[in-house]
């Protein structure tokens, strides 16, 4: 890429606010220290960010010896951002601020019947729901972030194939830009989780981490640098589909033996039921109410939690499977971290304290020396913070030039 | 990082060398219409790199109105690199000049005894013929790539873990040192690899891709952006450890169901004499004249084109785990392109015919859409030539400004 002055200004303006967004309060001398820009180089950028109203004074630090430092504060609530998580199983949505806070929040069951029609429908209340919650007004949003599972087409809004919701080409931008007059970004469900977990939860402080989530399914994202590395074509990270049974059962996908079919929130739910359907001994059908097909993988765990031998195995296995696809994961890309997230996370210490020596025990020697394994810091709230940080992404690349700025679809590519 | 004008002035004079290597002969406005910078600006680092004598005139180009524009080039010959790939089998040297053409070669089996102090020797013999043979100056001689199969600790040279060679923490460019007054870098064979076909073969053109290494083990390295991605300790693209086997056979590496022990070039030697010795029916015992033990990849494969049964069955199921390890790759990383190479490329059409089919049935459904799968095209050379080309990439970081200009030992990191 040419490097001339404008992309040089752009580039040292960005790394200013990103410097007072994630370190403020902070005076002016400390980022020309910390960036090595001329105290005047920063000046020009701060002034711009005061008059634009992303950045404010907040007081004074105290003096070194001469005048007092003004402090300088990034400001959260400038604008606010709608954040999205179609989930297969919910769909949950967030309004927050630019220090994401949040300030309104609204859930709907996805349902059975997941014709895009429906969804979108479904979809668009759930918007108008939480944007009223939130009682931010209309003009003070910056934007939209839309995390959605499988494969997509962001640049165009569309999801090119999702598994989850059976979905082959099917437009989800088109139909909400006819309802909300907002920039709209769409973007891989788990992509969205880890860029929630890298802007404001476990993965601050990471460059170069995986995100794996562990839910109804499995997916995963890979940051590199703060960055997501979407591949050639956007569809990185697909570790559910992993094959790690040669000959194993058929998955969603259309494969054999993929770690979704072997160990998924969905697969273990599947697999105590046939268990207690087989007439294996086990507390879960009475944890069920006797209710075959309500055994879910939370009900799976409490009983193995409490030594259901059944349900014990069930959950050994899933974690062996999720072990080995982790430490393969590790293997190939030496991340400095791996960031769990995702509804089986709420089972809490039984899941970690048995994952961990897998990975490790999996892992090749030396490889992958730097990794640590850690529980995602946002819970449920992950894709939709992230798929709205995508916003926040877009806005301070811009320089925070306010609302309207940039392009009105923006694309993440 | 911060961009001021050393950075903006080092990177566009690099990106001129580059258009001038890779498109010369080339005139200057074509290349400031390439890069969008302005013809005085150009000219100004045209003119340093004719001074350094990186770059020459070599004729004019037809006029379109004015005067004649002069045709640059790289030249090519300023220089020579000493390249070389440390194999468990062989140990290969190359002399190259900046244009990846070979002007001398050496070979020397590993032997039996790879004790670090024999191997090291061997080595070092090794340079000396090389050199020797290419007839190339030692003043011409602008440093040496080293690359090592493991995991390595590239700025210090060492070898931190070396399966193939049983090595740990075994120091590998200092006693070289003491030999060779040149510049140095130890980079792992499989990323030299991925180096040498995207500086001079198949990878050209690819911004994304993985390089498969297909030998006595497996091993990969992935390419972003032109560049190897290293992860957080240089370990990344071990594929010949991913799992793929829950309770598979134990690898050398210590773990269980690994790839390589399931299908490298050695495990296809070991399951083939082990069926001969079980008493399998199979031509593979004559074709070994008798000598069980002499029985390698290559009889196997050669067996398998007869229709050996035995052997095809051994070829078919080592074909498949690696064609499930390409498309976990694929679906994790979305490359753009695939590279093959190793001495199981030789095997030739069999391999490819067999493995596409398989890498497109385990790959998931619409993940992976633009991946292009490749043999590469520097064949036994590649390792040897990508190490070289560590020192090129150094060479042209550092502005072409001549040898000895950047540090003695060169890192990659």
């Amino acid at each position: 890429m040419k490097i001339d002055k404008f992309v040089m200004s752009a580039t040292n303006k960005k790394n200013v606010i990103e410097i007072i967004r994630t370190k403020g309060p902070i005076h002016k001398a400390e980022i020309s220290r910390l960036l090595g820009l001329s105290l005047p180089t920063v000046m020009k950028f701060t002034d711009e960010l005061e008059v634009s109203g992303a950045v404010k004074v907040i007081g004074k630090a105290e003096s070194s010896g001469g005048k007092c430092p003004e402090l300088l504060e990034f400001v959260s609530d400038a604008f606010y951002i709608v954040g999205v998580d179609v989930g297969r199983n919910a769909m949950k949505a967030v309004v927050m601020d630019l220090g994401g806070n949040i300030t309104g929040k609204a859930i709907v069951k996805t349902g059975d019947d997941v014709n895009p029609e429906v969804t979108v429908a479904r979809l668009i209340e759930l918007i108008k729901t939480v944007i009223r919650k939130s009682k931010v007004p209309f003009d003070k949003l910056l934007g939209m972030g839309i995390g959605m599972p499988g494969i997509l087409d962001a640049e165009n809004g569309n999801v090119i194939f999702s598994p989850d919701f059976n979905w082959e080409n099917i437009p989800l931008l088109e139909p909400l830009k006819k309802h909300f007059n907002l920039s709209q970004i769409l973007i891989n469900s788990n992509q969205a989780m880890a860029m929630g977990e890298r802007w404001f939860g476990a993965g601050k402080q990471s460059d170069y981490f995986i995100c794996i989530n562990l839910g109804h399914g499995i997916g995963s994202a890979i940051v590199e640098k703060g960055e997501i590395y979407y591949g050639s074509c956007g569809s990185s990270g697909e570790v559910g589909h992993m094959t790690l049974e040669k000959d194993g059962p058929v998955c969603e996908c259309g494969n054999h033996g993929c770690l979704e079919i072997l160990a998924s929130g969905n697969a273990i739910a599947l697999q105590a039921q046939q268990a207690v359907h087989d007439g294996e001994e086990s507390a879960m059908s009475q944890m069920a109410n006797g209710q075959n097909s309500q055994i879910d993988a939370k009900i799976v765990f409490d009983a193995a939690r409490e030594n259901d031998k059944t349900a014990a195995q069930i959950i050994n296995t899933a974690v062996e499977y999720i072990g080995i696809g982790i430490a393969n994961y590790i293997n190939l890309l030496d991340p400095d971290m791996i960031i769990i997230n995702g509804g089986i996370v709420n089972a809490g210490d039984i899941l970690l304290e048995r994952l961990i020596p897998v990975i490790k025990e999996r892992q090749m020697k030396f490889a992958g020396r730097k990794v640590k394994i850690k529980i995602g810091a946002l819970g449920e709230n992950a894709t939709s913070m992230g798929a709205a940080a995508m916003i926040l992404k877009e806005y301070i690349n811009a320089g925070c030039n306010g609302k309207g700025i940039y392009r009105q679809t923006a694309s993440h590519v």
